[in-house]
């Protein structure tokens, strides 16, 4: 083994925790800048998206794979990807992104990207689900009573468990982690569903962000004793993102203890640190960096070193948080590795770990902490 | 073009987008002590304010443009500063920084400052002013009544628009960030005003402090569509920081985006990356980290490289927040020169950047976004 | 003197200004395990905390000082350790930190560790002691009457003070910095005394949390004008550590200035960035980084210099917080010995710093500080 572990880092084969599923067609090029971007309309005129560190990175590391030079103009990039079929460019990309297995958050407009079932290709890829707390709910609204919508969100989820690896919740969105702490009573739902069902019979789509009912999601999806994956701070500007702080969160983290599920912290950014401190103090927390090591590019070095601090290297993971274009299934991965290598480099040259260790902190967050919290194996 | 960045910033002519004038006279050494530093009144019984990263950075930096050795003594930099006329030391100084446009917020104690007109001295830098809103509402305040305030600082801000280029709140030390975002109403402004000025008529000096008020200048500031600088994060014992995360401030940055007035966030530090968030997020968002650059010396290659994680090249620019002493309006330059270099070199080192791009990002930070968003051209 | 400062700071002879006394008994396996993280509890199954920061630094440093290779495994380090009496390990690490004078906290579990008079054994450093004002209190309650328990506290507290180099405060985990800044009433202490001995009649143990009395003891402390230590940020699930960034204290901070009491913010990551802005413009106000250099160690070189942005450096201090394994007394040292060497040598290299002025601040932050606030020469 080299002291260097840039070759380590790139045999890897990697378990992405979180991710979405790929562009299910080319979009046109104002659509895709949009998804470069956590934001959700076009910067000021005469700008591009590309003009950002995630822009930077898909010129480096993506543009090469479609047969450019590194740094190729982003025309010229968006007219050699648009000359592919959008199956061959995620091919491209998901093959190079050397990830075994793709744990896939099925929530979030799932209608614009590929069914899992067509996500590996034709590759050896595994691909599972993570179910979103809040889709299933507002799945079951439809025609349901007060009275029965707990009974009829629990035989969801009852049905659903055998078919999914873990699930999500985005109540940061939804509402925020300053969230009352404790399980809401029946008696405490009935009332908040009977609220809820009575807006969408005026027609309002189901979108469920009463705390009370956000509440009911977290602690039932605990009771199953399955991974229950949070997002944390950075996310687009639906959040307010002060509000998710995952310290805010602690109360909550304290009192789901005992059921035994596990609490992924996902993304973090720019409280990955506050992140650290939960993974350390709680055996039953876990975080990752996803999204923002696709979104600092160059500078996502320095993240990923900071979330090697105070967090035990049992208990961080990897994801990309990859939604849409595979260039971030791979971008995510390869960043990781970079970032990673950088950081288990410098202190293996330092004399602050050995090789051997590095390599095998690089193996527990780059799959095997997934593996055993997931139950992949 | 070399890998190597630091020629290319070193000749990058800047626009300095938020600065103050520099003195009208050389301070006492007390004095001088207190203007290198955020602090109020001096440090413990034996310590000097030049035991500090800014103190180390003008022995460094600003000794050598004075005939002294780099590093030179605190006392022999007084002696050789103190042995000079305050123009000329200004324009030593002035001149090393390279900045081709002071945009000079005005509102900070003028009375200790050179005026606008003899700023640039002899040389051919332009000066444009930013106007304070505070500062405007105090002027118009003596003699106004409760119901023409509103009108009267209307009719003045209307006057001064031709004159200047943007405008400043300093809401962050008059109030914090967690204000209401929503506009005043007409009735509401004449109930504060009517406060305020009975107020007044004690005898106080006018410093508007009223949150209604504040709200009125952020509203009617934006109404102009001229850019809206924010004192945002570190500054003097007067502000209470934890209320000054921008992030409080994102409802009133969604609610004020229809004006089409730029949101510029100035400092930032130590919330710097959340900024960054609000940067991408929002497109009427810029942030830049001037004041902190200063202030952290040799560690702020760290604060400037952290400047550049999420926002959008587009939305960063340059400043130095110098106030007084012209070491500061050269330090502010030199620092994010070297800052820059730093990281850019970096990266393009490592692969993630060409050249090219990092010239032409620090063209954008050092001089072109502010001439877009303050029509400079 | 070299531009590498390494061999300056493993010479400088420090004082750690907030520690702990070592071990009075070789603990066994999983005990030593929860010594070495600030959890309170074994991580999930399979899991050892020698997998982390502090872990890692154990066996990179400390095991080379029991004649084991450097990284050995931690069976091996186990082996090594307990096969030597605790008297030994002590003497090898305690000697090896290159302390002169320790600043003992004696407020938290004093059973386990060994008597002051022992700690240094037969070594020639200074053992002085820093009095925790919450264990004061509780050891004045029993049997003390409301109207009585201030007049009591005041006695013993004035008692103690010729016996001690400061007091310490945990305000930040009975309560949180977000308490009232006001000195409490006679009358609003005895009110509260009584509802708390009260508390004590039913036989709980003496733990104060009442705000109206952790308030008194801050002031009460301050009035002494001992240097007045206050753990800050970062330490076990105890806390809501949101609620223990020191911004929260300001208004406290500026009330308390007239007593002229130092405030000696501790360990305040991941706030230390926050700590380094009160040290600025509060001159009363200091900080250091311990806790979090051991237990981020291989990157505790960043928290090292995050921590030398604002402060002022004299304002800054060096701590290890060690509590129990005498390793943490040592990697504390060494740890922070490295950090400082590693920015003040690239400050060096980079002509931001003289060598002369890296090795002053390395003694101001290493000793001279604490010896001035604490008049220890």
């Amino acid at each position: 083994m080299s002291t260097d572990l840039t070759d380590e880092l790139a045999q890897l084969r990697l378990v992405d925790h979180h991710v979405h599923s790929t562009l299910a067609a080319t979009p046109d090029r104002a659509a895709f800048e949009l998804l470069i971007t956590e934001a959700d309309r076009p910067g000021p005129a005469g700008t591009t998206q590309f003009d950002s560190q995630l822009g930077f990175a898909i010129r480096a590391h993506c543009a090469p794979l479609l047969g450019l030079d590194a740094h190729a103009p982003a025309d010229d990039y968006w007219a050699a990807r648009t000359a592919r079929p959008e199956e061959e460019v995620a091919d491209t990309f998901l093959r190079a992104a050397g990830v075994d297995h793709w744990l896939v958050d099925t929530g979030f407009k799932g209608d614009l990207l590929l069914p899992l079932d067509r996500l590996s290709g034709g590759r050896d890829e595994q691909v599972s689900e993570i179910l979103r707390l809040e889709s299933l709910l507002e799945s079951v609204a439809a025609g349901a009573t007060a009275q029965a919508l707990l009974t009829d969100f629990r035989q969801a989820l009852t049905d659903a468990v055998p078919h999914i690896r873990g699930l999500k919740s985005i109540v940061a969105y939804r509402y925020g982690f300053d969230i009352d702490p404790e399980r809401p009573s029946p008696r405490e739902v009935q009332k908040a569903a009977a609220r809820w069902l009575a807006e969408l019979e005026t027609g309002v789509p189901a979108r469920v962000s009463d705390p009370v009912l956000l509440r009911m999601l977290l602690w039932e999806g605990a009771d199953t004793g399955l991974p229950l994956q949070l997002h944390t701070g950075y996310g687009d500007a639906d959040l307010e993102l002060h509000r998710c702080d995952p310290l805010l969160l602690a109360p909550w983290i304290k009192a789901v203890e005992p059921t035994g599920a596990a609490v992924m912290l996902l993304h973090c950014y720019p409280f990955h640190r506050n992140a650290g401190f939960l993974a350390q103090v709680f055996p039953h927390v876990y975080l990752d960096v996803g999204l923002a090591v696709n979104h600092t590019g160059a500078a996502s070095p320095g993240v990923v070193a900071e979330s090697l601090e105070l967090a035990p290297f049992t208990k961080i993971l990897y994801s990309s948080d990859a939604w849409g274009p595979p260039e971030l299934h791979y971008l995510g991965a390869l960043l990781w590795r970079k970032g990673m290598a950088a950081a288990l480099s410098r202190w293996v040259h330092a004399g602050e770990w050995s090789t051997a260790d590095a390599a095998r902190v690089a193996t527990l967050i780059g799959r095997s902490n997934a593996e055993r919290v997931y139950r992949l194996a």
